[in-house]
């Protein structure tokens, strides 16, 4: 068959329920992306997707707050997806990548998310706040797997410490994105990421300071490690502030160490 | 005056209208801290003030709403009032002193405060959400007073990056107090805060490594720190970490200084 004889695509060629379904979606998180929830009238989503108001009707007889709720839980799987990363090279590559897609979904999502997470909507309801928790859990459970191993035994699961330290970095992350919308997107999305990174190895090694099984955890992730990575170029950036400090830290290693 | 010439304290003895206003508000939030707010009714708040249901639509006549609004505005003040603490003294002990206040707060609210921060209640407005953006922001302005010189003049405001590690890290406190509360407020209170002034200190670590500013917040800060506070406690245990992973952190270090 020729590319010729493919038949044109047809503008209003009948869609299935589920394309139909899809479509609205799409139209609605176009609108949610880039305006409070309360501002998005179901007018506009018909007009966005080229269908009339009783055709959204149809398919979502809750109205505004159901199609929100739709389009909020299809977003939230979007961005779950965004989390999986092989768990292969070195850990902070793999979260520096993660961090990656979770920022430009921010990016993306802009207004809609800022909204969402700051609260005070009259669409929040306890079914939008469950949706975000598990787009939470989620992270958090991705970022466990690539802290990998969680003591001796090759099946012991992550304790409490070291679990809210990774879900106070993930509130960390949050609260930066929300920033980072609120100041037009400075620092470089690439800047932003490189430093949320760095949070997460210095809470880690600070974590470590206090717990066994974080202590080990860290032990056994250095190694995968390298100079040209961010846990390397963390390192050599330290080494130069230790430096600027001077005599101060120097005094007080001393102090420590009773040299 | 003797004591036994204090008259009796009369129990239905006539309250000004701000006394009254108090008392009510008072058993708004014995209510709102063991329940979620939803769950709350204006007849139980009348039970426990002692007085009957129009009493409190007479000084409430919004009704719930507007009696969870006030409750909150009145917490709000008080935690604000938490955060005050002199500018002398190493300022990690400081910063422990004003956690030490919070995590008191966190523990008197209880559910009240997971309810508020964890949205998807009725009674959340945008109204609710400025109240509680207000506290965010005078949490960030005390820290940044603690945290001190921003520059080489003395009147330099902080600048974008700074401010964003403080948000940060405050956003983290928060997160951390919910699941405290979560996990029945384990560790204890002490533990908590110090972990917490822990990574304070890390993150103005990591953050004086990209950020000139923050670079020169942390040299003018270390002197004020002691061996015997919180700057010197987690030195101390650092260098311990850093002996536990043994060649490790010492070969990465050796090819970071090429020695």
């Amino acid at each position: 068959m020729t590319a010729a004889a493919v038949p044109p695509t047809r503008a209003y060629r009948r869609l299935s329920v589920e394309e139909r379904r899809a479509q609205l979606l799409g139209a609605a998180l176009t609108l949610f992306a880039h305006r409070a929830p309360d501002e998005v009238s179901l007018d506009e989503v018909a007009t966005v997707a080229g269908v009339s108001r009783p055709l959204v009707y149809r398919y979502f007889p809750g109205g505004r707050q159901q199609l929100y709720e739709a389009a909020l839980r299809s977003a939230s799987d979007e961005l779950i997806l965004c989390f999986a990363e092989p768990p292969v090279g070195p850990p902070t590559e793999r979260v520096s990548r993660v961090l990656d897609r979770y920022l430009a979904f921010v990016d993306e999502h802009d207004t809609g998310f800022s909204a969402l997470l700051r609260g005070g909507s009259v669409v929040g309801t306890s079914r939008t706040t469950a949706i975000v928790d598990e787009v939470r859990r989620a992270a958090a459970e991705q970022i466990l797997l690539h802290l990998g191993r969680f003591g001796a035994g090759a099946g012991t699961a992550p304790g409490p410490r070291l679990r809210m330290m990774v879900r106070t970095w993930i509130a960390a992350v949050e609260a930066a994105s929300l920033i980072w919308l609120d100041e037009g997107k400075q620092p470089a999305a690439a800047e932003l990421r490189g430093w949320l990174v760095d949070q997460l190895l210095a809470l880690l090694t600070v974590t470590a300071a206090s717990d066994p099984q974080t202590a080990s955890v860290l032990e056994a992730l250095l190694p995968l490690e390298n100079a040209e990575g961010p846990a390397g170029r963390l390192a050599e950036r330290l080494v130069a502030v230790a430096d600027g400090a001077g005599h101060l830290l120097s005094a007080e290693r001393s102090v420590r160490l009773g040299r």
